[in-house]
């Protein structure tokens, strides 16, 4: 399990790469939830999303022979940009396979960032698992991988840095990449604070594993929240979630669509639906604030294709 | 004509009861655009728009008498939040004259600041005068009030003491408060600095008002741009105009729709069609960008209910 000092290692190196992203108030969402909440504002991130601090992570860490062979990872979206991204910027060829029915901004973001994209239908693990050994890439898992842990941390030291006196902290969960990352650094800084995990009801992967004790595959996961739509709960992230995780708790797909709604009309940030599940657990109740609470807007990819203009 | 210690003056007073809202970049607009812009975030703003910097002016600035009888205004949605807000901060009743069709989340928004809203259809402009009449109520012009555009001139303040290195100013064209007061301020403070207005081709009345030497009246003026949609260029705001305001473009649109998705898809930034009408520009190859050009996001009031999710 990655250590503070393995995560201190890992933010230093990203600093100057990757953004420092903000915490922002917003004195009507707390009107709304009836409590004190701030915001890391991660969609402002380099590709929109928190992924790429533990892809730059992991590809800065490969050793001369992985690079050389090129990186692949498979990712509902966030993941394949992110990590075409840091490919790039560590000077790799980067493979990514993603359904064919991710949403087209993300699939053209990792193309922009010059990745060589596959799209897939059906299994897309046995598709990527094939591909990388076929042309021997380096495999990339895109959360089931303990540098990608460790550089995801990095988030975690951020809000403890910048509010020192927070309470709670609620992540978005899909296959538990961010909230174990997030939940090792600031327990380990501060074991007093609360981590609570959010996942959508329709991609509750992590829920199940906790119930089971042990990680869960799902059959299909599909959310409006693409972002958090992973049908496994990784290993590592696993151990981590159990043993630092206070709570993970599950939301309606109507209460996502709804909070982000909310949350882009109150705070004016274009949050991707996966962003705004912390927002739909206050709204269905099953989160209580106490305390000052710190919520992970995770990303900004949100499919603008969708968006209709009133009177046009 | 108000003068820049005038300006200077309503800035000192706002100072403190609203946002300095933020300059932010985007590499990926400048790249698409092909030049060095900075934001001015003022979506952020007290009740999301920059119209409170005008109203709240003019609040502060009515004799006693004028607050005793209470305030009225006449908005397309965002100068009524706006009135009802800086009426509520100034301890003053106000009645807030609106479309039928305005976007609903603005209406909201006025009562919920505590105004009393009077929606009519048809003739705006005669159902503001008659209720202003026979409530003896303090008229306030949303944009055609030398107060009004003295407090708008704050954010023009504000772009020179952020960027003094700024060439060029980019802002959405309405009634033309908003241009007036921050073309009054950069140029006063700064006279070799460009001024360009944009508005919609549907809702031109100040490109006509110039053309035609005198301020016009439009039968109709439609955008998807509501906020944009003014059928009168204001006396005053047109004297300001003609003397200060370099250029003033039209814009289809088809360009703004799509300039708001390409700008929130690329800045994170949950702005409304208005705001993004200097993008539409950029898009329409009506602007050419040289030095560094600062754009006014002047509004975030996005009509959320037409967010639609794909996949859903």
């Amino acid at each position: 399990m990655p250590s503070l000092e393995d995560i201190r290692s890992a933010a230093a190196a990203l600093q100057g790469r990757i953004h420092r992203t903000p915490m922002l108030e917003s004195s009507a969402l707390d009107a709304i939830f009836g409590g004190r909440l701030t915001l890391k504002a991660e969609l402002f991130q380099k590709t929109g999303s928190f992924k790429v601090r533990g892809l730059l992570t992991k590809t800065l860490r490969l050793t001369a022979e992985e690079r050389e062979r090129g990186v692949i990872t498979v990712s509902a979206g966030n993941a394949a940009g992110a990590l075409a991204w840091a490919a790039r910027d560590a000077g790799v060829p980067a493979t990514v396979v993603m359904a064919k029915t991710a949403v087209p901004a993300k699939i053209e973001a990792a193309r922009a960032y010059g990745a060589q994209v596959e799209l897939v239908e059906g299994d897309l693990i046995g598709a990527y698992e094939a591909i990388r050994d076929e042309r021997k890439l380096t495999g990339v898992h895109p959360f089931d991988d303990l540098d990608v842990i460790t550089g995801h941390g990095s988030l975690g030291l951020e809000l403890l840095e910048d509010r020192p006196d927070l309470d709670t902290v609620l992540v978005p969960v899909g296959g538990g990449g961010l909230i174990s990352g997030v939940a090792l650094a600031v327990k380990l800084l501060k074991p007093g604070i609360q981590v609570i995990g959010i996942e959508p009801e329709t991609a509750d992967v992590v829920s199940r594993s906790l119930e089971a004790g042990e990680p869960q595959k799902l059959p299909t996961a599909k959310s409006i929240a693409d972002g958090l739509a992973a049908p496994v709960c990784g290993t590592h992230n696993f151990g981590i979630i159990q043993q630092y995780v206070d709570q993970v708790v599950r939301v309606s797909e109507d209460a996502i669509v709804e909070a982000t709604k909310l949350a882009m009309s109150r705070t004016k940030l274009a949050l991707e639906p996966a962003a705004a599940a912390p927002f739909a657990a206050l709204l269905e109740d099953k989160i209580e604030l106490t305390g000052l609470t710190a919520s992970v807007v995770s990303g900004g990819n949100l499919d603008v294709r969708g968006i209709q203009f009133p009177g046009r």
